[in-house]
């Protein structure tokens, strides 16, 4: 299993250019006509993207295709180069171009259909760990979904607070929608980190991505109606999925994200499909471009909804961050974003993205279940955003991350025959496969009993845990803390070498 | 129709002692023993009160028995005066007590079964008021649910968000129950203005009422059950009924409150009913203490719900806040608190209070499908209450809508003939009952053409409207824009003076 590998088709398994086409000029000029428009909202860089994306999906531009150069396209669309850069950065990290040094920039190869199963044969599940065995309160926890301190002042955390506190608040019931000006902001946000371009009525602000899901299948769904999930999956989706008395359907992830063929295989569509195509939780893997097609055109075809649950894309370590699901596809796909990992969990604050009439339905779902999110917070969230205070944190939390990530890979060395680490591309935890003869159950109880709380990867499984492993979260430690805790992890796991 | 009289059985209907029963010693003392624990951590005060409403409800302490003065109670169970004097001041705002100048105090006349309605015969429903008709952003809003502002200095608003920004974030998932402070500080905070005993674990903090009230009905209700509701009553507990697929049984409300005899006359009882005892929404009435009583018979005969919803209690103009329902009955009351009112709508926090482990399943649940309220909100509500500064600002609102509803009552005296106001007793809103021959959709109609949004009462009924009214909230108002918006009101009755 290589799961720790750029899951990317084009990059790691084939790679994108075979043949490049050899074209007649040093500086070919773009096969297909594009048309920009210059008096329009949209940014230059967003429209270009687009379609350059339709030219590649529609086979306008055939795998292989050398584009011209940014310089040449720039001055061919009189625009300057750094748009064209811009627009190569983001497909490229679509997966859509492949760049090779001194060579120019090609489309690259898709596979569409992957079949390949990533996975080990099943094995039977481990038992769950026995919380009596487990001490009251470790002293380490490596849990998923903590986060880094958010109260320096560096952050402009405490400044926008302060912000909040001198602005009179509203004195009447709001939009459940949220406000206007934040749902704009989130806008402006979306289209410059995510690629996704999208109106502020598309948007609902909520209190996370639990009530995000919980929203959308209280207004998609009934009773009885079956949810796809992946499998290993977040076990908040399995829980939403029992309380709502739904079915859920299981999809097993390979190296290239949730399997689409044994989605599309089922007799019955499940009616929504959650997926966390940019960074799997908890495996780490990204969903190739190929596979993200399938998932579009299945959700087409069965007129099915799909969630993307874009919980920690900010955080990537080896390149710029990837494009969402729902940039390729408005119908079909919710795209659901968090502040939870950004700031803090305990922040609550998200919203989703989604389209046609459904947002205003899930307002009006929420005015009465609920009513908007507090005011301060979307306030304070709105001033982190308008004043740049929210991308210097991510840029500042990401070299931290980074730092975490790299002590925890050098922590792990001693044990490096016995753990695989996957899922650090990206992200605040880490998958670590264990070696065969190696229980996951077992490991965590011991990590346990010397203090440091760490989760089975069968506890992410809806069925038998085919693989074993430990999910590490490491966002919430400092270093010195994390150092600690993994030397801990590592005595758990080499006491259990077979 | 009396409905702004004082609701009480023993003052406004009957005197509570008809013929006090003449003791044999001039200073009587108490006739039932009390026995109050000094050790325990319940104040003096609320033991007392409980023995003594114990030894009315029970009957050892018949109606029109003489109490013993405050003083001479003190020196039988060596507490100070002030223990005394609170309680005999509790039982009486609840009616279980009555005082006489000069007479001294006597336990109140209680009608436990009032069979009177105090509605009008049914009359057809009028049109809703349309929209296209109306202009489209009145001037004023005589809406419900509005507040005074709340960002100046005095409030000490803004100085416990300048505290939350001083504090550092938790960067973890929190308990979804609420921070075990703050339910502390909300427990201390019932038992001081509400008289409701409760421990931290049996309080789950909300985003607000409708959060509350929603997370019971999906933790105790299935689609299809019933629920009891008063009418008129809150849309917004018509709407939850509609979203989660329940059955609505209205249940009329007379002087008294909700008429339990109507409630109690259904083939099936509904699993729970919805009331507003404080102060019902809209028309005002205090519930009477017989009908409490019947009401909490009916709940422990059915093994059905009650949900008190509390929202406006804090304003009481005419004496001390009313003990709640649930200080009745704590194992078939469920207790509903916001500071909506007493804050403002856009700050979203509630909080329940509910018996046995059901507060555990309710935060269970939210976990699942929401997560615990923002911490920086609990945080600051938390430095509010501990700090003196809510109940600062409740004192000086009462005020400020004590003011408004005197410039309301006097801008209506040109149509006194017209209008009768009620409810004016409590809370931020009224209701001017209209004289025969007034419809409340088209004066409210007429009103928005003026530049004034009003309620027509028949709005808040579940079927045809037996009496017409207007509701009108008065509390985001300034005192000037009050005079304004009332005198536009005023010339929108009596335009249609029969």
């Amino acid at each position: 299993m290589d799961l720790h590998q750029w899951p990317i088709e084009g990059r790691s398994k084939m790679p994108p250019v075979e043949r490049p086409l050899p074209g007649p000029r040093a500086k070919p000029h773009l096969a297909v006509p594009v048309a920009l428009d210059r008096d329009g909202a949209r940014p230059l860089v967003a429209q270009l993207v687009e379609a350059l994306r339709e030219a590649v999906l529609s086979g306008l531009l055939p795998a292989g295709e050398r584009l011209p150069s940014t310089r040449t396209l720039a001055q061919d669309l009189a625009v300057s180069r750094t748009v064209t850069a811009e627009a190569y950065t983001r497909l490229e990290a679509e997966g859509l171009l492949a760049g090779r040094s001194g060579s120019g920039t090609y489309v690259a190869r898709l596979n569409r259909a992957a079949r390949r199963t990533g996975t080990a044969p099943a094995a039977p599940a481990p038992a769950a760990p026995d919380p009596a065995q487990a001490p009251p309160r470790p002293a380490f926890a490596l849990r998923t979904g903590e986060t880094g301190p958010v109260h320096e002042g560096s952050d402009g955390w405490a400044r926008a607070w302060r912000a909040t506190a001198r602005t009179a608040a509203p004195t009447r019931y709001q939009d459940a929608a949220g406000l206007p000006r934040l749902r704009t902001a989130i806008a402006d946000h979306l289209a410059r980190t995510r690629g996704l371009v999208c109106a502020p009525d598309d948007i609902v602000v909520t209190s996370g991505t639990t009530q995000s899901m919980d929203l959308v299948l209280r207004t998609l769904l009934r009773a009885g109606d079956t949810v796809g999930c992946e499998d290993p999956g977040h076990p908040v989706v399995r829980s939403l999925i029992r309380v709502h008395g739904l079915e859920a359907a299981p999809v097993p992830v390979d190296d290239d994200g949730a399997r689409v063929d044994v989605l599309a295989g089922r007799a019955h569509a499940p009616r929504l499909m959650h997926v966390t195509p940019s960074h799997q939780f908890p495996l780490g893997v990204r969903m190739s471009v190929g596979r993200r097609l399938d998932l579009v055109m299945w959700a087409r075809e069965h007129r099915s909804w799909i969630v993307e649950d874009d919980y920690d894309s900010e955080y990537r370590y080896n390149g710029p961050p990837l494009p969402s699901l729902a940039g390729l596809d408005r119908e079909r796909v919710i795209y659901l974003g968090t502040l939870s990992k950004v700031l803090t969990p305990a922040l609550r604050c998200g919203y989703l993205v989604a389209p046609g009439g459904l947002p205003r339905r899930i307002a009006e779902l929420k005015d009465i279940v609920d009513g908007p999110l507090s005011w301060p917070v979307q306030h304070t969230v709105l001033r982190m955003l308008t004043t740049g205070a929210l991308e210097r944190r991510v840029r500042r939390t990401r070299l931290h991350y980074a730092r975490a990530r790299t002590v925890l890979r050098e922590a792990l060395e001693p044990v490096a025959d016995l753990v695989t680490p996957t899922g650090l591309e990206a992200g605040l935890h880490a998958v670590l496969l264990l070696a065969d003869g190696l229980d996951g159950a077992r490991v965590a109880r011991r990590a346990a009993e010397l203090g440091v709380e760490v989760a089975p990867l069968s506890a992410f499984r809806h069925g038998p845990s085919p693989t074993e492993g430990l999910v590490v979260g490491y966002g919430g430690l400092t270093p010195d803390d994390l150092a600690e805790a993994a030397a801990l992890l590592v005595r758990a796991i080499a006491e259990h070498r077979p």
